[in-house]
C-alpha cells in the first residue's frame, strides 16, 4: 500500500501517522519528492483499512497495490484451472462446456424430456432448479428436495452431470449426487454459505451478484478457496444498470477481464441476463466469441407453460440450432 | 394487468392468447380502440408472469396495474405503522428514533463506554455488530456470540434497547434478548432467512440491498410480513452507482417514496452510505430533513483503533453535537 | 396512453380529470373493471405529459402505449435501412462494414500509413478524429481543420470513404468531403446540432450517450430524421455502470434490441467501450456474433506514441488478424 | 503519478519504460521494495496518459496522485469563492440563495405573475427557460429570444436577477442582461460551449451531467476557468441510476464532497432530480440541511397548464411554506 501525504502535513502529524503504521507491524519507507511525499508500506498490509488510513489529516490519498484476492489470483497460479464435471464433462484449460435445462424442475416428464433433448443437441451438463429464490413470496418456490430427486433421475437416465442451486446450508446433504452446486446472484455474498462450501470438495458455480463488481465475485470465490475447495466456476449473468430494455445488462467484457485476473473458468448465462428468449441466441453466440469457457442456457419443452421464467427459455429446436453455431464460433475463436 | 396488442395481430393469434389467459382463471375484457386493442385482465393476475405474456406474438406491451406487494402497501393500511422498541423507545407514527453505537462490538470496555456515551447524548437505541459480513475472508469477522453477550450487558447497564445483525438463521436463538434483528444489505434477498424471521415476533430492520430497488426492499418486507410478523423497519443505506467519490450514493428520495408506498417506518444509515466520517453529519441532517423516522449512526470511542469501518465512525463528541442539531431539524420538519 | 384510476377517486375528481383530457383534444374511453377503472385515451397523446397526468389525485398510474419515436421505429419501416458509404462501402440490410483508423489524425505520414494498412487488412471505411472532445482542457484537442484535410488526403490515396466527429455546427462546411459525420457520446443530446444535421443529407453516425438509454439514442435519431435526413447509423460504445474494471460496460444486447425496435443499422465501437487494447479483440468478435452491422475500431501504427487513447489502439497486425476472424464469424452468424 | 511494476518485469522492459517516461520530460525515481518496485514520476505528468502507461508489460498498476483539475481545486484557493448576482443577491462564502421560477417562460402574464409571487415568498433569483432542450423533437421547444425578453421584463418589474439556459453559443449576445447563464446537464460536456463561456465574465451555472461524475463536473468547470472566467456555480440535479421510483437519484453527498474538493458554491435542483412535486419539499429541505449554498426550484402559477414539466412545479403557496422552512434549517446548519 502507498500513502501520499498532504503538502502541508506537519512533522507532528507525520510522526503520529508513522507510529500508527509501525504499531500495525509495517515498515514505512518515506520517499520525499519535489511535489509529494510518498509513504511505501512494507509488510503485510492486506488487513489494513485503507479508508481509515485516509482519514488521517496528513494523508491525501491511499493506493492499494496488491489485490485482496490471493488464491484465485492468476498471479498465484498462472495456468488455467480446469475441472472434471461428473464422468463425461470438463471445463477450463481449453475445454468448453454447454450447460442447458429448465429454470425449474417441474415434473418427472418435464425434466426427463428436456434432459434427453438437450443431450442429443450437444449439452454437456443438465441444469434444473429445485430451490428457487423468487422475488415474491407468492410465486412458485420450486419442488425442493423432490425436484432434486427428479434431477438425479434425469442424470441417471441420460448420463449428463447436473447442476442445481443451493439456498440454505442445511440442504447440503441433499446435494450429494449433484455435480455442481450453484450459488445464485442473491447469495453470492452470503458468507456463511460460502464458508461451508469451502469445506466441501464439490464444484461450486458462483454467479456474479445482481450488481456485483468483478472484484467482489473474485472475493466470494476467495471465501470458498480459503476454506480449501479449489473447484470453482465463475458465472457472468448480467448486471443491474439504468437500462430497462433488457432485464440486466450482460457484461461480456467481464469474460476476458476475469480470465486475465484469475485462473478459474468463466461461464456466461445469457438467459437470466436478457430475460427474453428472442435475445438469448445472439448473446450466447457473443459470449462464445468473447472467449467464455462455457454457456448456461434455459431450455424448456413448453415455455408457455413453464412455472418460472418461461419468457427466457429456448425451445429444444432453438437450442439445437444455437448449439451448432456456438461450436462453430468456438472453433474460430480458439483456432489460429 | 393490461396487455396492448400489436396492430397486425391476427384472429388466430388473439384467440390463442385469450384462451391461454382464460386457462389461468382470468376474465379478459377486450377494448377495441382506433389505434390499439387493449386487453384488461380481470381476476387475480398477481401470479401471472408478465414477461411470458409479453412473449406472445400478438402482444405489444404489458402493463402491471397493481403492485406485487400487498401487506406492506400503504393501500392496505393507510395509517403509519409504529412499534415499541424495548421499554423505552418508539418508532413510526410521528416517533423519531436515534440508533447509535459501534460497527462491531470489540470488548466489554469498548461497548460499555460507547453505550453510556451515546445514551447521554440522546440515542434511543444501541447498535453493535457481533456477526460481521466482510468482503474479505481474511478480515475480522466479529466476536460472534460473545459479542452478543457483551451487547446485552451494555443493554442492562444503560437500559437502551439494542440492535444487531443476523447472518445465519441457526443463530436466531442467540438473539432472544436483542430488541431489533438487523438483516444486512447482502442478505436482504436471502429468502430462507426472511421466511424464518416472518415466523418470529421480533422487530426486523431490513436494509436495502447494495443495489436494491425500492420495490425489492418492499418485496423483502413482504416476505417477512407474509409469514405473520408485522414488526418491520425499512432502512436506506446508500445504493451502488457509478460515482466513486463516496462508497455508496445515499438515496434520500427513497425516504418520502417509501413513506408514500408503505406504512412502515423508514430509517437512514449515513455511516455505511458515505463510508467517511467527514460526510456523515451533513448526510444525517439531510436525512432528518427528508423526513426519516430514525437515523442509524456509527460511533466509536477511538475510531483509529476500530477493528472495522473506523473511517466512518463519529467520536462521542461529534455525535453529541450532531444529535442536538438533528432534533432541532426534526422540530422544524414536523412543525407547522 | 392509458390511465388507471385510484379506487377511491370521487366523481368530482374524475370529472375534472376527464375535462382536462378532453380540453387537450383527446377522447376518453372509460372502462370500469371490478378492481380498477381504466381510462383509454384516444387521439394524439404524444404531446401529453404523462408525469403531469400522474399528478392528478384521481390517477394511480399512467402507461404509455406508443413509443415516442416514430420515423426511426421499425413499425413505420419494416425492412432494414441500408445506405451507401462513398463509392465502395455499404451498411445495413445484410451488408457488413469494418471502420478502422486512429483516434486522432496526428500527421500526414501517420494517417496515410494507417489508412493503407487498414485497407489492405479489410477495412471498408477509414476513421480519424480532427476535432477531439477531451475531458481536460489541458489535453491535445485535435488538429482541427488541418486534420480533416489530411483525412481527405488519405481518402484520395486509398479510395476509402471516411468518418470524423463534429463538435460544433459552425464546422459543418469543413465536412463536405467527409462521408460520415460522427456525433460523439457527449453531443448526442446536443439538439441544436442534431436539428442542423437533420437538414443535411450526410450520413450521420450517432453514438449512444455515455449513460444514454436505448430509447434516448432512438429519440436523438428521431431529431435528425424529423428534419428530413434518413441516413443514420446507430453506434453502441459502452455505457457507464458501477463496474470499474473496464472504462465502460459494452452493452451488446443493445445490438439485437435496437435492430428489433428500429430499421437503422447498428455498429459497435469496442475500443472506446473497453479503453484497453487487450480486451478489444474479444469484444469485437462478440459484437459481430451479436449481429452488429458494423464494427468501429481504433488502429494506430505506433500506439505508444499516440497523442490520444493509445491504450485502446490495435496495431496493424493485430487488426489484420482480428478482421479475418470477424469475417468468419459474420459468415456463421448470417449462414443457415 | 506512480507506477507499480510487475514482479517479473525484466531489465529490458524496465529500461524501455524508463526511457519512454524520460522522453516525456519526466524524472523517474525508482524505489525497490521487498515486494514491489515503485516508480515515482517527478515533473509535470498531467498530460501523461495513465492508461497508456498501464499498457506497458512491465507495469502492474498506475496511480494518479494529483487531481487533473487545478483552478477549481480547493488546494489552489482555500477560501470559499463567493459572487454577487445582479445588484441584490450573493452566493457562496456563507451566503445562501434561493432561485425560483417556472421551467419555461410561457407568456408575459405567467412570468410576471410568478416572479412577483416568488419574490414576495423570499426568492433571491428568478429562473425561467427560453431555449428548452427536449428529448422529443415534437415537444414544446421554448419561446426562445422572445422568452428571454419576457424574462428581462420580469427582472425589471421585480428587481430580481435572472438565470436562463443557453443551448447554442451563437445565442450568447441575447444573454447580455441575463445575470446567470445556465449550462444544462446535456451540454455540460459541450466543450466548445464551455470554452466560449470561459472568455465571458458572466456567472455560469453548470449542471452536473445526467450521469456525470463529480470529477467530470469539476473538469467542465475547469474548462470555463481555464479561459479566464472564475464566476462559476456548480449544480447537483440528480444522477441516473437503476432506481426508477424517481426520475433521477438526487446525490446529496455531492454537496459536501464538492465543497471539500472545490472552492466554488454548490446549489441543488430538487425539481429536476425528482420530477415529482410531492417529493420536492423534503428533498429541498434535505439539500439545505446537507449544506448547499443555494436551492433552485420550479414554481408555476398553474402547474396543470404548464407547457413543460408541470409535474414537478410547486405552486406559489407551496413554495412560500417551503422557503420559510428552508431558511430555518439553514440557521440550524450554520449556527453553533
Amino acid at each position: 500500500m502507498i500513502a501520499v501525504l498532504n503538502k502541508n502535513a506537519g512533522k507532528t502529524e507525520r510522526d503520529a501517522l508513522i507510529a500508527w503504521l509501525e504499531a500495525r507491524g509495517l515498515t514505512v519507507h518515506v520517499s520525499e519528492g519535489e511535489e509529494h511525499t510518498v509513504l511505501g508500506l512494507v509488510g503485510d498490509s492486506s488487513a489494513l483499512d485503507a479508508d481509515l488510513l485516509g482519514r488521517f489529516p496528513a494523508v491525501r490519498s491511499v493506493h492499494r497495490i496488491s489485490e485482496p484476492f490471493k488464491k484465485v489470483n492468476r498471479l498465484s497460479h498462472s495456468a488455467d484451472s480446469s475441472m472434471e464435471i461428473g464422468k463425461s464433462a470438463k471445463i477450463g484449460g481449453g475445454n468448453f462446456c454447454i450447460i442447458a435445462g429448465p429454470c425449474s424442475v417441474e415434473s418427472r416428464e418435464q425434466i426427463l424430456d428436456i434432459a434427453s433433448c438437450v443431450k442429443s443437441a450437444g449439452a454437456n451438463v443438465l441444469r434444473g432448479g429445485a430451490f428457487k429464490p423468487r422475488t415474491s413470496p407468492y410465486d412458485f418456490q420450486g419442488l425442493k428436495s423432490e425436484g432434486l430427486e427428479l434431477l438425479k433421475e434425469a442424470k441417471k437416465a441420460t448420463g449428463l452431470p447436473v447442476v442445481s442451486e443451493i439456498m440454505n446450508i442445511e440442504h447440503l446433504p441433499l446435494f450429494e449426487d449433484v455435480d455442481i452446486i450453484q450459488v445464485g446472484a442473491r447469495n453470492v455474498q452470503n458468507y456463511e454459505l460460502l464458508k461451508e462450501l469451502g469445506l466441501s470438495k464439490k464444484i461450486v458455480l458462483l454467479k456474479r451478484g445482481i450488481a456485483g463488481t468483478i472484484k467482489e465475485l473474485l472475493m466470494s470465490a476467495e471465501y470458498v478457496m480459503a476454506g480449501g475447495n479449489e473447484n470453482i466456476i465463475l458465472c457472468e449473468r448480467g448486471i443491474r444498470t439504468y437500462e430497462t430494455a433488457t432485464r440486466n445488462t450482460l457484461d461480456l467484457s467481464a469474460v476476458p477481464v476475469l480470465q486475465r485476473m484469475s485462473h478459474l473458468p468463466v461461464v456466461v448465462d445469457p438467459s437470466h441476463a436478457t430475460g427474453n428468449a428472442a435475445l438469448v441466441p445472439s448473446m450466447a453466440l457473443a459470449a462464445v466469441a468473447a472467449g467464455a469457457d462455457g454457456i448456461m442456457l434455459e431450455v424448456h419443452n413448453n415455455p408457455f407453460c413453464a412455472l418460472c421464467d418461461g419468457a427466457q427459455a429456448l425451445t429444444g429446436e432453438e437450442f439445437a440450432c444455437l448449439a451448432d453455431k456456438m461450436l462453430k464460433i468456438r472453433e474460430i475463436v480458439k483456432g489460429n
